[in-house]
């Protein structure tokens, strides 16, 4: 059904010069060794013959395939079309493509995934996963696979990574309580096994303690998943617990929206009863009822981040690696008042 | 920094057959040209050594690149994801990695990443964009390009498209107000040139007239684009026209969500002054304030069936055009109850 292909030699014999000069006319990191009118008329006769050079037989010469890998758990989380976009943002200019694939968090598929990327001779990953194993970390860097960690750090493999200021986000939600006058702060923290869990509940227990809050381990409840089922299941499981409080910092957005499943389920007024802070900001929370008060990190911007930091990892292999941190900001909504007296 | 890589000759020499036969054992289009045994221990010792297949080298033989590209127009919009998640769900398992390209809805960036696409020798397209101009369509298949659309049709070039059922989508909207006793209904439509806001207005008319109810075309307003901001814009301007009406049938629901903004500005409730429907059913919706009634589209399923019907389409090249609609169903929510009295 096609029709036959112009080649680089009808170009040459069009353009009149030798098949090497239009090769080297036709490959922005070459043309300079052309003289400018050739090269000019050259990419013209090109054109008009229709001619696209063939980038398999390129690569195949240069190991070069023009595309990166993207590792996120799912792609219909609202967390991370951002920062794919934002990936996209920079790699797209830089003529990168990039493949995306989805893991689900289960490690078997997520190695699955990364084999079948690296069959495709990706020039570099980008690595969203929470769980990604130690092991498969390691063995990447020892094949000297360039990559970067999205939203979460690696301990003990030196691998460069982007991560909102978790810290700091937690520091504002506790500090936006406090405000309003609450004592007794809950947290219904990620799962314990992924990076972001972990240091964000370390960071609320400090942030109550620093402000003489209530430090009541019992107020801490891991949650099973990042997922709105999981953090309905947390909020269950404090509530029945028994331990008082006025509200909750939730994990993520997610964690939040589930405990709004449970105020409903137990008819508990938000923000009169328990007041809520999710993180993440993501799309439409001014429209929940109530609207949800929610840390706002720069998802696109991590993405754009993390893509510029893999492109210079692929340019500059020997580059140590960094761990960039970006900032967060808290958008107070009616998720959060102050708490009911008596 | 990287190991010697076993090659080809490795396994054959340690298998003890020829490298061809090591070639053919290894591909699985291929295999049973094999003795099941030798197939297996080239396997075997395949993976001891840790051959890898140069995917390049094999896809300059066979000219498949075992990519398929997938043109959006923003994977921010929650639309989007799902789609993508579908055409994923089906690749993978059949081998092939997904490109994934922006277009913003821009013709001219829409142009570009398809010859990105092309230069990468994808083997099929799945189309998703609104605008997609014709001129290039008709340049696609002439070319002899696999591809699928997705959530509109092409009048006049004769491709496989993937739609859900806007025409039941609409009458499911419009009989559940009529029958909480609405007759004076608007439509604030997706823009007129795109496939899907021209059908579901037809539609919409057309089952206003059905039921007998107020057929006014006054009460008709096209969004300029498919978002909150142009849905709040298009209620603006209806209100400030003047033509009663109880009832809003949203091109979709980003277009609804606009609504809100309008509702919450000038002091209108929902649903008690107006009721409001949606399109799509967005991840959320039930929390919204109130939470919305909206069309509920099988994203996942629409992706899915598109990336079947491409693979079909690449290894059947000849197989005529299908046009599949996929059905949806009404979730019933808070943004709509029987009109104010009087």
């Amino acid at each position: 059904m096609t029709p036959q292909k112009p080649t680089l030699r009808d170009v040459a014999s069009a353009a009149g010069v030798h098949p090497a000069t239009v090769s080297r006319a036709l490959n922005p990191e070459t043309r300079a060794l052309v003289k400018a009118p050739t090269a000019r008329r050259v990419i013209r006769i090109a054109e008009e013959l229709g001619y696209r050079p063939n980038p398999i037989a390129r690569q195949l010469k240069t190991a070069k395939s023009g595309t990166i890998g993207l590792v996120i758990p799912d792609l219909t989380n609202p967390f991370f079309p951002p920062i794919v976009r934002g990936v996209e943002d920079i790699l797209a200019p830089a003529g990168y493509s990039c493949l995306i694939v989805n893991t689900d968090n289960d490690l078997a598929r997520e190695r699955a995934q990364i084999d079948s990327l690296r069959f495709r001779q990706v020039e570099g990953l980008i690595i969203a996963t929470a769980y990604l194993d130690h092991p498969l970390l390691r063995e990447l860097q020892r094949d000297g696979v360039a990559m970067v960690l999205v939203n979460r750090r690696s301990d003990g493999v030196d691998v460069p990574s982007v991560t909102p200021d978790d810290v700091d986000g937690i520091e504002l939600a506790v500090e936006h309580l406090a405000g309003l006058g609450h004592r007794r702060i809950a947290h219904l923290a990620g799962p314990g096994s992924t990076s972001t869990g972990a240091v964000r509940a370390r960071a609320f227990r400090s942030a109550v303690r620093n402000r003489g809050l209530d430090d009541d381990p019992g107020l801490v409840v891991a949650c099973a998943r990042w997922s709105e089922d999981a953090g309905a299941d947390a909020l269950r499981q404090l509530l029945d617990a028994g331990p008082s409080f006025t509200a909750v910092v939730a994990g993520n957005d997610l964690i939040a929206l589930g405990c709004y499943d449970v105020f409903a389920e137990r008819g508990i007024s938000c923000p009169h009863d328990i007041s809520v802070v999710g993180i993440n900001n993501m799309p439409f929370l001014d429209k929940l009822g109530p609207s949800l008060t929610s840390v706002a990190v720069p998802h696109q911007q991590i993405g754009q981040e993390a893509a510029r930091m893999l492109l210079e990892s692929i340019r500059e292999p020997g580059r140590a690696a960094r761990a960039v941190t970006l900032s967060v900001s808290l958008r107070a909504r009616g998720s959060t008042s102050q708490p009911r007296r008596g």
